[in-house]
């Protein structure tokens, strides 16, 4: 049997346009004399479509596509996702058609309501698998999730018969999920003797990554296709007769930079923007936001503005400059140091004689953010902030400072992951300075600054952090596993007492188990003591 | 039987503070000779104490917690909520308590996991009634949610015998919210001929208000006891003789506002602020704002701060002298004009010619969100912002300007309901000017500017916003009620368009079925054509 992997890249709410690109797919699938074409879970309405589900009429929609989808099978079969309403009930669901009429539909049975997941909020359970005869072949039916449960609907329906499961995803990535998803399936494919064909969703869907890595194994636990990561691509298998040898996932420092760049990509494009802008300060975290963006955009879709104040070394702005001229980047300046005296002389009578404190400091992160947004609302331009995760976790940046922006594209990725990312896209030359990834961090909002007097080093901080935020553990769990207490409670705390600034960034590409956004659900006021 | 109901106002993630509360009122209620005394739903960890339950010090705290609670019920029963853990498994749990001795644990049946509820994400459900003996009456147990079910488990416990239902509750308010949970409670009991005792939490906690209205119905139907709204009580009821007349739940303006002045004050005092700063621009919704927060915190704890530009009426200065001295608000001055001229200047060269925008106007807003930070930093003052839920559905503000802040209090108050609130607040004697009220609305970012240029009429905007928002209605189904199809499509596009804005916003109060909060997940990138 000849099988085309459709592993495309819909838009949330884009019906017409994401079951056009279906229908013209399924055409070329024919046109190859594909048996089957496959595409990914909701794919009819894009994942996740949150609370659009809810509207009587985007539902109503989604069912006209699936039937102009179902109508367009001629010669050929295609499994695919779709929103059904069935007595009242919305289903996650999944059409199996041939010759222009719906042989079978399958609703999920496993719903994750975990993590970034809410789908119990939308969608009623599935009671059973479903098996299709195809060409003589038994198929089975399911839908993402329903592959990670022990006791899924593939049991039963290798039971009945089925020689193919197909499986169905939007199984959003971070780092190591695919490989993860092989090791999974090739059990699965081995215990139950069937081919496993599974196919995911690529894309960007605000801070979701879909990365792809569609595949296919054989009942002996081979893998015998697979798709890129991180691109749409339309794969024919002969499950009896094709094989595959070498096939190498990407490894991760590629993996994770491919992820943000196709996060940014997505997310500008699909949100209608073409263009985007970044204040560069001379720091890794700036620089490496600037390189994803231009691999991201095009050099010529990225625009930089340096703005020094008193407080900015020289080295910021040379390190800027060829930052810059590396990546043919146009670089503007404006500096803040004129208007930042004139709020400081405003001030100066309500201020009352206090010591100089973080509000200088702020205001300094705030002037550059109004620039960045005069800019944005002058042009067209969506801002791309520049924080990292480590910053994000402990509260060390400025809300509507340094925060300011419609994308962070670093919010899920701690600073020494930054350094491993920056060394990475410097592998085959020098494109972010060197003299950028040397120097000491320091936001240089006061004389002399530098993150480590405030924060523990980096190196220290991230796995606190990550142990704390990603693994779940307690204080007490991470110093047993060798850290310094005082280091640790401190850490936790700069993560407890943040929460009010993380709940007003903006979005950014999740890369992690857990990152700041659907999976990271902490109220604001919350006394509760991990001492 | 002598009932006392516990209608207290715990913080979420204070174990030790919420049990101590507990405690202490087991105490008073033995004192009174109560036989029994109710707490609400989850009272031991606050509500909701979202992703805080994945921790596993924070469900052991709970359980030591529960223990003490248990030991302390000396010639005294409790029925009360808590996190239950059972075979890895958590659950929403009541427990019932008597002598010392913990006789019986209900695992709530129905959980509910729409609109601001995520309890799927956290619990199991429970799969049976409970019915405990105590002094002779067989007394059925049940957990908020549980009510509202047509075959919740009241029933089957009182065909067990059950003459009193024990309903524990973090119900949060929406407007008239108490009047619906009579009318069911009603019905409830004389369908079957029980008592129904509904406790539930009072306070303040993000962006929900439980507004408390704890009360007792008799099997006939009848109101015999009930808590006042929005503060902590400890009702004693003997319910075999007590009756109630004439009593009134709050009428919906005052409703309204109290619901508002206690989340304001909680959300300050929670978080360990005691002092907030206001932007009064002379308009209505700041001056709604402050008196809000001068009755929530005191006059001595609230600062105003008026910022005139070149656009701003001299009315607009005269007025809001006018209402800081009507609240005895202390009122200081910044003007923003020189600053802004400066932006202007710097941003010159790289505006390059370009037609006045957007940007101008978004700047001057900016430069204000800037000033209040700036002071919230100095003298670690709460900014409460001052924008409403029209502004808010249709982008009608502007992120890092007027959307600055800690805590948006209008942030559910459509603008219309912003003028009734103000006229209930001025009921007595004229507090907010009537030359404020009267006044159209503007935003003074540019000459001549009034609100109508931009937005429908807040009288056709406000009920469109409400259909479109709250009641879930297509743009179609407006239209059919009796609105133009232009201006229904407008304020369609302008909701769907300001998502990325939302993102941002800081909390605020919750008020009606459905705010932008938790009960409002919609994708950024979303690509859904409403028309």
């Amino acid at each position: 049997m000849k099988i085309a992997l459709g592993q495309i890249n819909p838009i949330v709410g884009d019906i017409s346009g994401n079951s056009a690109k279906i229908i013209d797919l399924i055409e070329k699938a024919r046109h190859e004399k594909a048996d089957l074409v496959v595409f990914p879970e909701l794919c009819v309405t894009g994942y996740p479509p949150e609370d659009l589900v809810l509207k009587p009429k985007f539902i109503a929609e989604n069912l006209a596509a699936v039937e102009r989808i179902v109508k367009s099978t001629k010669d050929i079969a295609v499994y695919f996702g779709f929103v059904n309403l069935a007595k009242d009930n919305l289903y996650n669901a999944g059409a199996f058609a041939e010759n222009g009429k719906a042989k079978e539909v399958y609703h999920k049975m496993n719903l994750p309501n975990y993590a970034v997941f809410d789908e119990k909020r939308y969608f009623k359970e599935g009671t059973k698998g479903s098996v299709v005869n195809y060409k003589g072949t038994k198929i089975g039916l399911g839908i993402c999730e329903d592959i990670w449960v022990e006791q899924g609907p593939y049991r039963e329906e290798v039971k009945r018969g089925a020689g193919i499961i197909l499986n169905i995803n939007a199984s959003p990535y971070h780092i190591g999920k695919v490989k993860e998803r092989e090791a999974l399936l090739k059990a699965r494919a081995k215990k139950n003797k069937a081919f496993f064909v599974y196919v995911n969703l690529v894309g960007g869907q605000d801070e979701l990554v879909f990365d792809g890595g569609s595949m296919v194994i054989d009942p002996k636990g081979n893998l015998i296709a697979a798709c890129d990561q991180y691109r749409e691509e339309l794969l024919f298998v002969d499950i009896e007769k094709d094989r595959l040898t070498d096939w190498r996932w990407l490894d991760e420092p590629e993996e994770i930079y491919r992820a943000l760049v196709l996060c940014v990509r997505d997310y500008v494009g699909k949100n209608g923007f073409s263009d985007v802008l970044i204040g560069v300060s001379g720091g890794i975290d700036s620089a490496l936001t600037l390189a994803i963006a231009a691999d991201a955009l095009g050099r010529e879709h990225v625009h930089a503005i340096f703005m020094p104040s008193d407080f900015t070394a020289e080295q910021s702005r040379r390190d800027s400059q060829e930052l810059c001229a590396n990546l043919k980047v146009e670089l503007a300046e404006i500096p803040i140091k004129d208007i930042f005296a004139r709020y400081l002389d405003a001030l100066m009578p309500h201020f009352k004689g206090k010591p100089a404190n973080v509000a200088e400091e702020n205001l300094q992160a705030r002037i550059r953010g109004n620039f960045l947004m005069a800019l944005s609302n002058k042009f067209g331009w969506l801002v791309l902030s520049t924080g990292n995760k480590s910053e994000l976790s402990t509260g060390y940046c400025t809300l509507y400072g340094d925060m300011a922006g419609g994308f962070v594209v670093l919010k899920d990725v701690p600073k020494t992951l930054v350094y491993r990312l920056s060394d990475w896209r410097n592998r085959d030359k020098e494109v972010i300075p060197k003299a950028i990834i040397k120097r000491p961090p320091t936001a240089e909002l006061k004389p002399n600054q530098l993150d480590q007097d405030t924060l523990p080093p980096y190196e220290i901080l991230d796995p606190i952090m990550r142990a704390y935020v990603e693994e779940n553990m307690s204080v007490k769990e991470i110093v047993a596993s060798g850290f310094e207490a005082k280091v640790v409670e401190k850490v936790a705390a700069l993560i407890d007492h943040s929460e009010y600034k993380r709940r007003q960034a903006p979005p950014g590409p999740r890369i992690t188990g857990r990152s700041f956004g659907k999976d990271w659900r902490v109220p604001i006021t919350n006394r509760f003591n991990e001492l």
